[in-house]
Order: C-alpha cells, then sequence, then structure tokens
C-alpha cells in the first residue's frame, strides 16, 4: 500500500521526524570518518554521509559541511591545514564510529574518545588517517561552494592518494570496497553490509544486459 | 597487504580504468532512476548514482550532471519542464535500471527500451515517475550550480512529494529503505543488497552507544 506526504506535510513535521524522514530518501549512502587536526595537530574525527564523487580526472571527492551556526571543528581544520581523509567504515568499528558524532568538545579528539588510532603518510602530512579503515584517501582542499538554499557548504578535495588492501583491486580498476569490509549508511544512524548482485557490462542500446566478473 | 595509490599514478592510468577507480572510492552510493521530458511531454528515464541529501527544512537533494559536451537529455529537460522524479531500485529491475545508461537516441524513450512504466502524479504533472519503483520522490528544480573544478553540474531540487510503502515508515520518521527493497551501488556497475546491522541513537559524550529498535 503506497502512501503519499507532500511537501507540505513535510513542512508541518516535527524537526526531528522531518531530519530523519529527508535523511532516509536519498537512498542507501557513502559513510566515512573525515580525519582532520587544527594547526597545532590536535586531531578531529567526524562521521560523514554526504560525500559524493565529483570526478575522474582529475580525481574529485566533495563532502557537504552544515551551516556554520555552531563550531565546526572539520570544516575549520580543513581551512586551516587545506587537507583531510575519508576513511571508509567497517563492521567492525561501526559502532565507535558514530559515536564520534557525539559533540565532544574541541580539547578532545574523537580518535582518543571513541578509540581510533591516527596515523599519518609522508605525502599528506597535516591530516591523520584511521589506522583501523581499510580504504583510506587523502585529500587536499581544492574548492568551497556556499550553497545559497539552505546555507551548507559543498567542500571539494583532490585525490592526492588511496590507500587501500592490494588484493581488493580488480584488473579494469574496480576496487572491491565489499570485500574490503565498507559499510553503508540510511539515514542519519542506520547501518548495513551489502551482498553483491553483480556488476554490469558497459550498457549499449539493442545489447542484452550481461554480468561483468573478474578475471 | 595494504596498497598506495598516488595522484601521480591515478593521473597516469588509462581513461577507463581511472574512471572506473576513482568512482569507486566514495563507498556505497544512492542510485535512483530519474525521470524527465521534455516540452513535447517525451519522456527520459537515467541512472544516476551521483546524489546527495542536501538538506531537510527545506527538503533539498541535488544530482551531479557530467559536462555539456554531449546531448544531456536529463539536464535539458529539467531546465524545460522545471521538475524531474526520482526513484529508487529493486533486485527486481537493476538490470533494466543499468540498460537506461545505454545512449539511446532522443527518440527513444528509456521508458520504452529497458521495460517501465510512467505513471504521473497531480502534483508533478511535468515528470514521469517508475511505476515499478517503491520509493518515488518529486522535485522542482530550485538550483543550478556550475562546479568549475570539472564543469561539473549540481542540480538542486526541493521535494514536492514522496510515495513509499506506508508500512516502512517508523515512529520517529526513518523511513526503511532496506524494507522497502532499495538498493546500493558501487562504481559505476556494480549493484548490492543490503542487511541492516543496527540503527543506533542519538550519540552523546560519555554515553555508550546503543541500539534503536522498531516500537
Amino acid at each position: 500500500m503506497l502512501r503519499t506526504i507532500t511537501a507540505q506535510e513535510i513542512a508541518q513535521m516535527e524537526d526531528f521526524f522531518r531530519r530523519t524522514f529527508v535523511n532516509s530518501l536519498t537512498g542507501f549512502k557513502s559513510v566515512c570518518l573525515v580525519g582532520t587536526q587544527d594547526k597545532e595537530g590536535k586531531t578531529n574525527l567526524a562521521i560523514f554521509s554526504q560525500i559524493i564523487h565529483i570526478g575522474a580526472n582529475p580525481p574529485l571527492i566533495g563532502i557537504l559541511v552544515r551551516p556554520e551556526k555552531s563550531p565546526r571543528h572539520t570544516l575549520s581544520n580543513i581551512e586551516a591545514t587545506r587537507c583531510f581523509t575519508l576513511n571508509h567504515i567497517r563492521e567492525e568499528f561501526y559502532q565507535q564510529a558514530h559515536q564520534t558524532s557525539a559533540r565532544y568538545p574541541k580539547e578532545i579528539s574523537e580518535f582518543d574518545a571513541c578509540g581510533f588510532t591516527p596515523v599519518y603518510s609522508s605525502l599528506l602530512p597535516h591530516a591523520p588517517y584511521v589506522q583501523e579503515s581499510n580504504i583510506r584517501i587523502g585529500l587536499e582542499f581544492a574548492e568551497r561552494i556556499n550553497i545559497q538554499l539552505n546555507d551548507t557548504i559543498l567542500i571539494i578535495g583532490k585525490i592526492i592518494e588511496v590507500i587501500f588492501p592490494k588484493e581488493c583491486l580488480w584488473h579494469d580498476g574496480y576496487l572491491d570496497i565489499e570485500q574490503a569490509g565498507t559499510i553503508t549508511s540510511s539515514a542519519l544512524d542506520s547501518y548495513h553490509t551489502t551482498k553483491r548482485l553483480a556488476r554490469l557490462q558497459y550498457a549499449k542500446p539493442n545489447l542484452p544486459v550481461r554480468e561483468l566478473n573478474r578475471l
């Protein structure tokens, strides 16, 4: 039985109900831990699920940051150091990853509070990676886009390096994030493992859909 | 065994390899069929996996469109009619959904070519929904943001209505998209079902992580 909810009903929802409902609508989401630090080297770790592939050449990824009404440690750190890391989340530590969304004071690093280990790469000395994470992406700040409609901020980073389990890379460039243990999220607080149906070959008119297998 | 790939190596990759590799990195993605039509009512249906929640109040969703080097029917239709639909994808028709990515000429509607049924709502008369889809979102065009870094275009829509199976809505606004059969994707051509680990309660410092169950 299908139900319809209109924009008017959404406008009248209680704030938390609306936030949960609308956040459900975009489907399953990329979810990562974003690692940053301030100019003094104090680390910060925050879970983000508004992450978007912007382009492959140059390799760009965007993250959407909430309005600057309350302190946004991630944003101010990125603006201070011009870099950040994205770290995929595995089932083994998704609860700790969720815990990074608690409002810790600036003096407390979520690495310590939630039980993660910061590690550094020589290519990206001013942003910590999460050692527990299997797939880690280092980015340098590329552009800030202010979205006037609701004062959110799209931060676009250019990929500097990618660290991943070598056995997860297929012959054609596909990185098997499911094999690496990456999970997905829905809405604001639901976490899910995945099971591949198939990879499908490049679609062409008048050709049937065919599966693509690992060589 | 971890492997590191640097920006320099990414720049030297063969085009298709790089496209597949970089598209893998953002994790599991929202994937939807975007329904549009031109001013004459000719329908178009295209699979998109660059979809991002922009905000809940007002309810906004963004989709990223590739550069306008080749004809982009979805973009020109949205600019002509100022509206579009997002339709979640289920296991039952993910292969047909993938097939909409083939380059059909403008005269052929992917609804016909790939076996989908357009349906209309009185609130959104100028964009077709996909009848086979369980969760359907109708949006009106709100803003176009040109991303200078790579000439992609972020189209932001304001939600006009949401159609979903009524039994999937929890007491707190969470829409159980897994129960509705929504699938996720990775990279450009891999499709995955999901299995919930848990929903987790709103995180607070000094409180242990707790699961959130349906009332």
